[in-house]
């Protein structure tokens, strides 16, 4: 199955898609999409939706996984995150993708299998499983590779628990 | 001209239709979006962006209006309207209406002349302005109708101040 992870922001949306075949991993695409801070709201919140409906239009992806945010910002930057996010969601629904929602402790177990791990364990253990040379750069879309690969184990679990 | 003035809410967004023309006010429509709390965001997101799209469609409004977040609230409670916000800028957005934001305080200094003013008193004179034989129900809608006649206001004075 393909995965799309999304990492959101206004200013700056990481993405990563991924391919889940027989407990192993390919990547198809990671990256990020920056918005004009010249911009008025409405017209960066169109360009992230944009953005998606292409990546969905172009890797087909059957899944959207998105990280929930640390609740230890203040309220305005919730917001406007809030804002990207809202868009985000929408842009995989409306495109016919069931969407999921993690949080930065769930990825954290889904990726390293430790809830409280480093930043820097999982940017590693991200790489090494999707077999990359390098940690992904920016951040973004490595936060957005790891809430894809952690959807995809999540998903793993669920199907032999069914077993 | 046609003013779309949004009060964004995932659980409940209200809004009011109104006509502006030779300094005055026409309602076409007020009420409330109510999303079905059994449901996950995404579809929740997919009803308040469709909801739009069908007021657009309907009363073919040039502007949206949208009023601000107060950042009294919590960082969660913040992120989830700014999830409802957003999908409602977009929806604007995407259907080509030019978007405008106010806070609280421009609403009522635009809707009073009265940055301080009580909300009995705003939505007294919204009922007044717009010639209703009662305070519209319930808040959202009445919020969603002040805002769009703040925006019609403040196109008032900046097309007096262009003369």
């Amino acid at each position: 199955m393909v995965i799309l992870g999304i990492d959101p922001g206004i200013a700056i949306m990481g993405y990563g898609i991924i391919e889940y075949k027989h407990d192993d991993f390919n990547v198809l695409d990671y990256g990020c999409v920056r918005t004009d801070s010249s911009l008025n709201t409405a017209k960066r919140l169109e360009q992230l939706y944009n953005s998606i409906l292409y990546l969905v239009h172009k890797y087909k992806p059957e899944d959207m996984a998105v990280e929930e945010l640390f609740f230890n910002k203040n309220a305005k930057t919730a917001m406007v995150i809030g804002q990207a996010r809202g868009v985000c969601i929408l842009a995989g629904s409306n495109c016919g993708l069931k969407v999921y929602e993690y949080t930065p402790l769930q990825v954290k177990q889904g990726v390293v299998g430790y809830g409280r791990a480093e930043k820097a364990q999982v940017q590693q253990m991200v790489k090494t499983l999707l077999k990359l040379d390098s940690i992904p750069k920016p951040d973004d879309a490595a936060d957005a590779l790891a809430v894809a690969v952690c959807h995809a184990h999540s998903k793993r679990v669920n199907h032999l628990l069914r077993e």
